[in-house]
């Protein structure tokens, strides 16, 4: 049987607290789950029903729900390189504090960041998508300022072809449609309101259709997802099978808008599809048994469909 | 009786065509409305049934739907200013398009940075709030190009204290609840994702609450809305009566998505209310008698509100 791997996250975050209530409720097999994590964390947060395999992970620290510590930025980062080093067949992790991994030295911007540089092999690029049923959104750029954007016709020809790459081996999506979001409002209207369309996107979208893939030049954001939002709450097909997004707020706003807790990243491109719950660590309710499990159940199934 | 007035915006648009549409659905009383416009232009693109009073501005040339001129980039701009002239006690304007208004020499990126040149007196400044029952979010920059956004802690301010003042005087909301989006991803993220909450908005909110603004400190953007979604879908009341976004596609993805036709654009802080449909030109099906009037609808009933 596929393992799946799920780490806790940051533990003092509610990382343990919804990894325990989603195996609870969701009672998978006992052999196809192995947990990185460490028993006083686990302990601490709740009670697993089943006694799934868990590979501990050494954390001397005291809990102290909601607080920034290097202690968990290392145990943090500590699990998801264990994780890596074991191959599961897929990957859940529980959400991780940024400034905790930067307090521990560790200069990530977040899980993908992390899995690009151990994971990686012979070109490979880990790329984000979201994906809320079949509302499913890629990041050209990730986790950086928004004054820092940086685009450039390769970066987004060569991130396309991943998620065609995805689309076709992995969902068996063979011709898939995709929309291009525009940069700078209503698309840089003929460049007087920024350029990047003009010199940037549109050549990428040119040179996309000549390999044959399917996608849009690039569209105004702030309308493009009316569409999507009718049809995901009345359970139509959406216009597009992908929603490609300049930066973390154009893509991330619309779906988790829409979606809500239902949202769940995935890591693509690599040698194992990884999800994590779209929301992060909740400090100021962790410890107080309230978190809600329905992101983490989310994207352990979503991970589910692909092992 | 107070009287509205009405631009029909760029002739080559669908703009006369959903003022026609929108006033025959509505059935307002004759003396109510003024239009701005040419009866060529009305004639060409359907015919009204009641004898509203119109304001002949002069256009030439031909009209030819969907082509971007600068005699059309003229007329829009002297609609507009014949509107201004007139002193209606509210307005509302169909769509015009930027790059036909820059080839006619007038380098303004929309209506409301016409109106602000036209209308604003005394210090007064105009800003773009939009509305969907009551799902309301303000910009604080407007049409630039993403790389272009420049913020202070003094015009953040200005703009919420000028919403403050909306609120209280128009519609007679007196403690309104403000949400403030982070401008970066997660909000930046304590300074690793961009500096301007610490720098500019954290200060800016500071200072707002000293003078008894409710206004929390800027929340990331992309799960803001979430509630608001749910709230609006159902009827409930939404857990802010404001939403104040930083730039163009963070405050309108969210409402569009989520409110598509029904998001009307308003210009406030100026002695008249005008408020206009959310979407564009629409060049692409102007003069196919397919474009629907329910956005003007929702723009002409919205202004009706403050006359």
């Amino acid at each position: 049987m596929n393992k799946i791997a799920i780490t806790t996250g940051d533990p003092n975050g509610i990382g343990a607290e919804i990894t325990i209530k989603a195996l609870n409720k969701l009672r998978l097999p006992q052999e196809s789950i192995v947990i990185l994590s460490n028993k006083k964390i686990l302990d601490f947060y709740g009670k697993l029903d089943t006694d799934y395999e868990l590979i501990e992970i050494p954390f001397e620290a005291d809990i102290t729900p909601g607080k920034i510590t290097a202690d968990c930025g290392e145990f943090s980062y500590k699990s998801l390189l264990k994780a890596i080093e074991i191959k599961p067949d897929g990957l859940v992790t529980a959400p991780i504090a940024k400034n905790a991994l930067y307090m521990a030295g560790h200069k990530f911007n977040g899980h993908t960041e992390i899995l690009q540089q151990f994971l990686a092999h012979d070109g490979q690029k880990a790329e984000m998508l979201f994906v809320a049923k079949d509302f499913r959104v890629l990041l050209l750029t990730r986790h950086c300022a928004l004054k820092d954007i940086v685009l450039t016709k390769e970066c987004v020809v060569e991130k396309v072809l991943k998620l065609q790459e995805f689309f076709n081996n992995k969902l068996g999506i063979i011709h898939p449609k995709f929309a291009l979001c525009g940069l700078n409002p209503h698309s840089g209207e003929d460049g007087i309101l920024g350029s990047e369309e003009l010199e940037i996107l549109n050549p990428a979208v040119k040179a996309l259709r000549t390999k044959g893939i399917n996608i849009t030049y690039p569209l105004p954001a702030d309308t493009l997802f009316i569409d999507a939002a009718k049809n995901y709450y009345s359970d139509k097909k959406l216009p597009y099978d992908c929603y490609i997004a300049n930066y973390h707020d154009q893509g991330l706003i619309p779906i988790k808008t829409v979606a809500g807790d239902d949202t769940v990243n995935m890591t693509i491109g690599l040698d194992i599809i990884r999800t994590s719950p779209g929301h992060g660590t909740a400090f100021d309710i962790a410890g107080k048994n309230i978190a809600r499990e329905d992101d983490m159940i989310a994207a352990i199934n979503a991970v589910l469909k692909f092992v």
